[in-house]
């Protein structure tokens, strides 16, 4: 049994999520007068509103945590503290985009995410295939647009984050998961897809924060290996709860994956081997930040979060 | 009228085309052999062959010879010389997969470019949707991942081609054009839409070329009103084909524009207006580069041809 989260990790938390809440909007920006054409306008701004349904509608902002909690593992020095918001915020755009763009008829095919309606349902499907493509954009904008981060280093997030979202990882991902409907994928398999759809955003977050907070290669490693056994820690959690949570609960359409005949961790492996593969993720993760003094709890308790999270 | 295109430069477009064509594949890359399970490799190598067939099937290339005929005008260097052949891929990417997603159903809804099934014919919408994603990023991983680049121009080049391609460039125009469907766009809204769905990306291309060359803030500025020229005589060129070549000659559908209600330059102007504004951008093009000298004949040529095209 994960131990329960404690309150300082909560308050922790929330505060990590009021932050990207408050950092998301400005960072996002509006549709500029620039443009200030009757109906030219009228569409610009729709497609704001629509970036910005997209954007600001909650989630657990687990991306930007992992941001804000690697560099303080790290100890990061305030110079680079304001550049943070720029890359949870880039985190969670590339998230929010691979999500709009999921739900689409055409893929997942879903109405409800985060208990709302989601993009395309909420305005069209037009407009949701551009806020996906606009989001993608605007986070490498921002990231290169980044001042306080030395410029080698700025690159270098960007190839990362990049790398991450492409058909080597999300978009690859994705790919296997579509053609994963009725199949018969294997552990591997479905370990691969998750790897790639789920892990490779989660890699990244943690990557972009040791880069942010100046890691050694040692320690660059260190956290890869804790991101790896949470990203894909996050993933079994998910399809643990896609069996046990109520719609109500999850937000999304609860047993979607069942009904899609998907395969997931506990249709393989059964329930308590699913709830085992979690825990043993979980320590795989502290274990891999035993280097790591007090400054990495935040690290810690998130790894417990994950597992432990019920929606 | 426009004079004919001479053959020095069309051999030069030629040479311009070989060259992208033949520095693409690799630039793009595969599925690697990391993803060697079953099931999931061969969704992987299916993925990768629908990026290949959107981005290599052909085309104009008039972005890609855009960045090397910039770079031309300015006396490149051969140190970047090779270098140019990735940001040429950078933005034959973007465009690709702004033309992947601009056919699919719920946008412009074609079954044909360039002659040839659409991705989501060839494919399926979903993987559709996910090429088009997956070239986003790999335009701007190129980028960061450009060593021969200065870091702090290679960090320009992102911002450029981001801004260029989100919501205040061209996803933007294809949000006003969405939206201009059954409306009474003026020539006003009609612009600014061009401006930001096809000149953003055009602008982009020539400013890639004029960063990597080394271009002066004077040059900068001369180049920018060349392309904001070009960019936009090459939509009016669109959209005075879509009205006098057959779909054959096309490679799309003939008409197309038409037959949505769409506002054009010749629903507008009148033809004989549309052409004239064609010319008028062409001069302001060429009277951009008054201060170049003999090594921008491929920029003037390029323009001319723009507006001389019968595809």
């Amino acid at each position: 049994m994960p131990e329960p989260i404690n309150a300082a990790f909560s308050d922790y938390l929330t505060r990590c999520q009021q932050r990207i809440e408050a950092a998301l909007p400005a960072l996002l920006g509006q549709a500029g007068s620039e443009f200030c054409d009757g109906d030219a306008q009228q569409a610009l701004s729709r497609l704001f509103d629509a970036h910005r349904y997209a954007l600001l509608g909650g989630g657990k902002r687990v991306r930007a945590s992992l941001v804000y909690a690697t560099a303080d593992a790290l100890g990061v020095n305030q110079n680079i503290d304001a550049a943070l918001d720029t890359l949870a915020a880039a985190v969670e755009m590339i998230h929010a985009y691979s999500l709009v763009h999921d739900d689409l008829p055409a893929m997942d095919d879903d109405d409800l995410r985060r208990g709302q309606a989601t993009c395309h349902i909420a305005f069209d499907e037009a407009t949701a295939i551009l806020v996906g493509d606009g989001l993608q954009s605007r986070a490498f904008e921002l990231i290169s647009d980044c001042p306080s981060i030395p410029a080698d280093t700025r690159l270098a997030m960007v190839r990362l984050l990049a790398a991450a979202s492409g058909p080597r990882g999300m978009v690859g991902g994705q790919a296997i998961d579509l053609e994963a409907v009725n199949r018969e994928l294997d552990l591997n398999g479905l370990q691969t897809m998750h790897q790639l759809k789920t892990g490779a955003l989660i890699r990244a977050a943690v990557g972009l924060g040791a880069l942010a907070g100046g890691a050694s290669a040692d320690q660059q490693q260190q956290l890869d290996r804790y991101s790896r056994a949470i990203g894909l820690a996050f993933q079994v959690q998910d399809d643990i709860l896609d069996v046990e949570s109520s719609t109500e609960t999850l937000g999304k359409t609860q047993g979607a994956d069942l009904a899609r005949n998907k395969p997931t961790f506990p249709s393989l492996l059964g329930m308590a081997g699913a709830k085992a593969l979690a825990s043993e993720l979980d320590q795989q993760a502290q274990s891999a930040l035993a280097g790591f003094g007090e400054s990495a709890a935040p690290l810690r308790a998130l790894s417990r979060y994950i597992i432990a999270r019920q929606h």
